[in-house]
């Protein structure tokens, strides 16, 4: 094993032959996402808001009057509460906080606007709830960091109170694949290929336009939107999404903080129990997250 | 005055024409960048390292052992360590370190690499005294970013160890200014035009080639360089230049963090006796100093 760890992550993802049918998929990314398990110190309780799937984690001395709202990576087809519960628990440790994780409607069978719908009826449901906004963090993984771009503007036109931040890990921001590290990083990941993304795209956009801003927000407005903080790994055919979410950002005056982490792959942090480099990711973002919701 | 305290210094920007001749320009950024005094506890001490022009500042409690080596902006033609003093010695004390700023050589009398060698001498005659590379943390400001990022490609290129982090405020990176923020912030920029840029090129470059990687590190492989923290202002004119050579960083698997600040001009953190976001960037670097030279 590497001093990184992430060769050990390399080496699971390699252990088994790519799925083929969406079932498999699904199964592997549950399998795979919590193959380190989880800590045991970690209070988890389904639940449903807003009429959706969720599930609460809290870790010791976590305050329970700030959360953060996560949504999973999977290309929209794929990920669940299960496959990212270490995940959002572990940012939730990491910022003191409660997380809640949301079990979003997946494509084919639920294609564009869905998820996003979901993540919207659990916002309006924690302001409903009392929640003041400025006590709630988004956050998620690739096709989770799309959602939490998609769910601030969609706040935003609204009229709606943002939250206080979000969080943004290997995000996916164009559906379109134009980033050029879709090409230039494709020998060193494991895990995501232009190809493949073109096959969940195909499956999440239904009729919907790929270039329009809730769908591909690089070509959003972005202004008005939180503190933002983005975490990339340098081994990822998505770096040039992160990338240019955040210039996109920046053009915007929005506060925006890029991370790039060398080697590491796509949504990393997904295996921090094995990799030091998914910790420390993950404190940062805690650090971030802390920083910017109000107590 | 607005909240953020920036408003203060564009006025101060505005308050005299702007300079022609040369002297003026250079006596201009010495008067505003030193327009709001330094602490009455730092402790400064004119030396030469190197052969080069440079002063040492120490804050209380600050650890000598371990050195900022610190390049002043200025496009190469102005700024000077009376210009620049009260941000060095501010970034050294938000790191808990010595900081040592460089007198170098200026254009149009001393053009490229003149600069690069006074940097060069200054890094090497620190080596020589004993200090490891991983004790020293280089950084600068906008002409002083180019010339932080020159120094470590041509350490790099001759087998001399590398410092332990580099930070950089609003770096100028491309000298044939392609950047798209060049027109876009345009606008909103109260000091740096691409007018203005075009003429420090021509003064700096005397014959040497704008695209070459020494000159314009967006064009180097930067492979191997140690951790970067690349801090811009939102309402900069070069703050694409921030997030290509962020990029161009995050392509070769080099640690880098970008961090954008709303609403910040160039350079901001020269005036953090009064624009809070400026001690706000400082203590971030500080952090980012900390956490990557060894004690």
């Amino acid at each position: 094993m590497n001093d990184d760890g992430i060769d050990e992550v390399r080496r699971l993802l390699v252990s088994k032959p790519r799925p083929t049918t969406l079932a498999e998929r699904r199964q592997r990314l549950d399998e795979i996402g919590s193959a380190f398990g989880v800590a045991g110190d970690i209070r988890f309780e389904p639940t449903r808001i807003g009429g959706v799937e969720a599930e609460w984690s809290t870790t010791p001395g976590s305050d329970d009057s700030r959360v953060l709202v996560f949504f999973h990576g999977g290309g929209y087809a794929s990920g669940s509460i299960h496959s990212h519960r270490g995940m959002a628990a572990e940012a939730g440790r990491a910022a003191g906080i409660r997380a809640v994780a949301v079990g979003y409607r997946l494509a084919p069978e639920n294609p564009y606007p869905a998820a996003l719908q979901d993540a919207r009826a659990v916002y309006d449901a924690l302001l409903a709830s009392g929640l003041p906004a400025t006590r709630i963090a988004i956050g998620g993984d690739s096709a989770g960091g799309n959602l939490s771009l998609a769910l601030m503007l969609s706040l935003r036109d609204a009229g709606k109170p943002l939250p206080a931040c979000a969080w943004l890990v290997s995000p996916w921001t164009d559906l379109q694949m134009t980033g050029g590290s879709l090409a230039t990083k494709a020998s060193v990941d494991p895990i995501i290929s232009k190809t493949y993304l073109q096959e969940l795209a195909a499956s999440f956009l239904g009729d919907a336009d790929a270039g329009s801003p809730l769908i591909s927000p690089i070509h959003a407005d972005l202004a008005g939107l939180p503190p933002l903080l983005v975490q990339v790994g340098s081994a990822e055919t998505l770096l040039d999404d992160a990338i240019r979410i955040a210039a996109r950002a920046a053009s915007a005056d929005v506060r925006v903080t890029l991370e790039v982490w060398p080697h590491m792959i796509h949504a990393w942090p997904l295996w921090s129990a094995r990799v030091p480099a998914g910790r420390a990711a993950l404190k940062s973002a805690g650090a971030f997250i802390r920083a910017h919701v109000s107590s």
